[in-house]
């Protein structure tokens, strides 16, 4: 009966107008509605994600995992490619090229650090790297990297460059022109605030067409087979590669327009506010903040229990009415959890969450 | 203004139900309320299928295509594997698997027809085949395989079947076990009227044990990677590997809920009677049937013009407040229109549908 | 699970654009958006009914009979008032009246024909009417009166003129200023396609100023206690007399903002085609219509039944998706159904409606 | 962009499920789906005003100034009525008398108390009354009267006792079988949680045989014509004396359910432990409350400001994201602010209320 805010990794804070805009019966992928739709989504990703007409967009079915393994399609077999982890979700980026013929070298950080752009530089003394990932905003722990460097010092080293900016975009400043990223690719139901469902991707052009049918991906996953598709649906004709899940796409542009009347500066202030206010709060409890100060996210807080029980602190908030996730960087497993402020978290909801956190340390203690 | 009614191949006519059943704001992956619908689902999924406890039902992110590809879980490097295509969703198998180290052999149908069992035991004069996959409706067509017979044939040269049910399941019987087929495979957005993004797949358990490890797949698409997830949800634990797409699984559960109020042979029935009263209407009209007599499906009608003109017919539909899809197989292209009767079709749709053909035939002489 | 069409009398066929557009949490009475809503919808109630700014608009909670009972805010002690009635919801009026210390004189029709403006001349022998209240389409047979002629007759006779457009405005031509009817008033649920919930009516302004304080109405249905929150909204201030059903305002702003998106006379003409279709095929099929030709409404139609039993008739066609209102007339009761074409009707439920009836009585013979 | 939180007077804050559960396309009056809320819904109306068997429920359109009008239904001419008021909301029934041809007298506290049962007892020198009425929530000043003691007394002068739980039923304890009261009144949008446009009633039954016909009350507010619709459904039959607000209807039977889920005591409890929390805090702040201890309601809590600008406080309050009500009490006119917490809030609700009190506080100073 409580309605429970969920203050979880994605979906996080959701709201109505963005899901009622969803609920539509007749609406095919051929029908101009959709298309429409399309259209608008497709600006929409571009925005959020500092693009401009050098880049297409991509709308894909699928999750952020598939937005991040479909970066497959830009390596030929053989490819060196170089991974920058911060945590867990760096670390998925192994897993994923494991899978295939390319050959994968990876830099970590101590959990709450970033690696830093010397670490990076330090690689140049080889072979150059095809593709380096890195991830703006680590999920594991709350960890905003400084991306601009980070970027500036792989493209001494690598062909391109790709941010996995799942945890961020919508919450934080993302700048791919400025920056001089070739790939930013997010998924929708994080800082954007839309259903799950959607992987998003803002790619350099001329990258599309440098690798026409040479690249490792699989069918599904290969960006060239939905390249027509988002050049039909931005110029306002339908196009068929797989069916999109046509009811999250016209959520999603909801949740665009919304953007769009709230102005993304005061958005993604509005996520500072509130990462600022739950984390001096919290320090003020006496818990600690995973991320070092100057590296903390807009989106999520990772917050050291301190001897706490996790599971209790979990289930006592829960039992006031806020859903937390559970901490799962495996050199912290057990010692912290994860606060999600993304999408369409407020002042409300960090009201509560604070007042959740203080009645559940008092009832523990 | 004017309710269209959408006859096209999926989503195909939607209910609000269903759809209202996934706004829901404060659901994450690892709530209860999301659980307990996985768990309905993956049950719904095996009922649908004719599964049973022998097989693993699963529910992924993406669309039908990516449930297709998915079943490279199951081929090593090497493997032969053999297509049998009644039309264009036929052929897409080749597409895929012309990805990946594996060789590709197929037999084709004319279409209007289907493969015939003799033409698979034909094959059995080389070397065996890892797998067959098979169509049960062709989605280009309408022509139902003889699934059963072709399966019983496949056997004789192939280790492992798998039916791309994608155009049946849900209208059709489908019956995993009966038939012996290893993976059965649609999406959630055609005959089983939920909103499409999911990928649904019936698998013998005891084939996903045989391969860990040794599969071509990709990372995303690799159902090991999403086996524990469904393991744990049927035993109502949560799990993750990259977000489900939630609104979406908790359409599909309400789907899976009216399908029982229904009664699924009272929902197939339903689809054949419609199928029924539609292609005695339009033969009476003086049009043709792509599928021949015995091969036509309950869930795609393929509608031979005789002459007129495909797109002056398809907007006078759509004029008449009914919108058809374009017919897309190569050879009869431009010659032929489809009509999607799936989900939750009822005889007003098909009684509106005629009277629109009606109207539009009448319009242009 | 069939998705049946509702031909009633109000609710008639509805729309969930509309419906949706009523969901909405944290509006109250005084939130800027409901102030909106408000005074949107006020604009309007004067624009279906022909009103123009010698009008002041109502909206108050409700239904059709309140907003009947709300002109006796217009009737002091010993008035005298004319009903002209064409049926049961003609003689609603005098049931009202009687509960009032005013004098009910009444003229009424045979069903399937109106009162004429002859009838109405022939009362002016004796002392002059304070009001004449007269239906614009009967609901309970589908006779449309020649309003304009009758308002020019009780002009004659009557200080004031009324016109019950409950099952018209919206899906006729309604003419307030140039007929010179003093108010007009409908309720949300019929042609305008709104839920029900709500009663509207069109007063002109010179009427509210005299008879402030000496009308026999009651307190909540006293027009006065609302004229302040009408004239506020219409400002875009707040104002409070009772709770508004905000939702239900809601949705009957997003059935004005489609009406404005399809024409109104494109509305009308829909609703005359749906009306002109169905009746020539009930005619068609050996059955008669209730109206008179020439007083054929575009909302109701009343189908003579020429012997079959109703209960069966009405049963037959639910089983086959439609429902139907029984007759209610007493005179003609049992022999006739009625179809309600209203609000979000099309031609493809003229269709199904059409085919269900079919259907029916062929499987009655 | 910021979801506000709405803790005005009523609609208060809602909740989706009850809304969505209105969206429903062809629920017509006389469907079974519609028949079967109206009988859920009746029955919840009895439990949450602590009825039985011996009480007719009743469901009208309107809201609760018409429920409290209808019961002019019980009163004959020349009747003597005495209202029994604590506020604004008391006096309106004053209003209401006046319209009617019956004699009425008044008893009135001063803000913040309550007309005390020795002040009933004192009107007894002189004849009898028909009629009691008295308010079991002011809503003007959120204090609650001791209702049990209030009909202990004036059922010694009065036939007839009417308890106006306008802003309690659903949040208080309202024991209408206990206390002996003869009608018990509210409205759907308050502490019930369902959207505005029902007023809802217990009457009980020998009262209803007891006058028909000789009541002075109009048509639309006579609840003897509502009496044998509500009879009807309570045993599964349709039935018609106007049309109900029928999405309102399904949303108020979601409610109930909601209510039976949470358990009548745990909702009551929620309230008052939400109303507890507030004034506490407020308190803490140097506030003060204007209900006396002792009379403080679950349901509204009035705040006085001790100084500050009620309009700068109330602005500065929405600016954070909450939204309350003006205090309207003549007495304390600009004074004071009303926090309403009825329907779905909860700690979280409180939790964020209290936040933004305290900002605007600081902002102000």
């Amino acid at each position: 009966m409580v309605r429970r805010i969920l203050m979880h990794m994605g979906p996080s804070v959701g709201n109505y107008r963005v899901m009622l805009a969803g609920v539509a019966e007749n609406v095919g992928f051929a029908t101009d509605e959709f298309v429409l739709a399309m259209k608008e989504s497709l600006h929409g990703v571009l925005e959020v994600m500092g693009g401009d007409d050098s880049y297409l967009p991509f709308i894909i079915p699928g999750s952020g995992t598939a937005a991040m393994e479909s970066v497959t399609t830009f390596l030929r077999r053989g490819d060196r490619v170089l991974v920058v982890s911060n945590g867990l979700f760096g670390d998925r980026w192994m897993r994923i090229f494991e899978r295939y013929p390319v050959e994968v070298d990876s830099l970590k950080a101590t959990p709450g650090l970033t690696v830093t752009p010397e670490e990076i530089a330090s690689k140049s003394g080889g072979a150059k790297y095809r593709m380096t990932v890195m991830t703006h905003v680590e999920t594991s722990t709350g960890v905003r990297a400084p991306v601009a460097e980070l970027i500036e010092a792989a493209r001494q080293i690598s062909e391109l460059t790709v941010v996995d900016g799942v945890a961020s975009v919508g919450g934080e400043n993302v700048e791919a022109v400025r920056w001089g990223a070739d790939v930013v690719l997010t998924a929708s139901q994080k800082a954007i605030g839309a259903p799950p469902g959607l992987g998003l991707l803002a790619v350099r052009r001329n990258l599309l067409a440098g690798v026409k049918g040479e690249g490792v991906s699989g069918y599904f996953l290969d960006l060239h087979n939905w390249q027509p598709v988002m050049e039909g649906m931005l110029e306002g004709r339908g196009g068929y590669f797989a069916t999109p899940p046509i009811s999250t796409v016209l959520s999603l542009r909801e949740a665009f327009r919304m953007s769009g009347e709230e102005g993304l500066e005061n958005r993604i202030e509005r996520h500072r506010a509130v990462a600022s206010r739950i984390a001096d709060s919290v320090e003020g409890m006496g818990l600690g903040i995973v991320a070092s100060p100057g590296l903390r996210s807009n989106t999520v807080t990772g917050v050291m229990l301190n001897g706490l029980d996790m599971n209790a602190f979990l289930s006592g908030c829960i039992g006031r009415g806020v859903e937390f996730a559970s901490g799962v960087h495996p050199v912290l497993k057990g010692k912290y959890i994860r606060i999600g402020h993304m999408g369409w978290v407020n002042q409300n909801d960090a009201a509560a969450a604070i007042a959740a956190i203080r009645g559940t340390i008092e009832g523990m203690n």
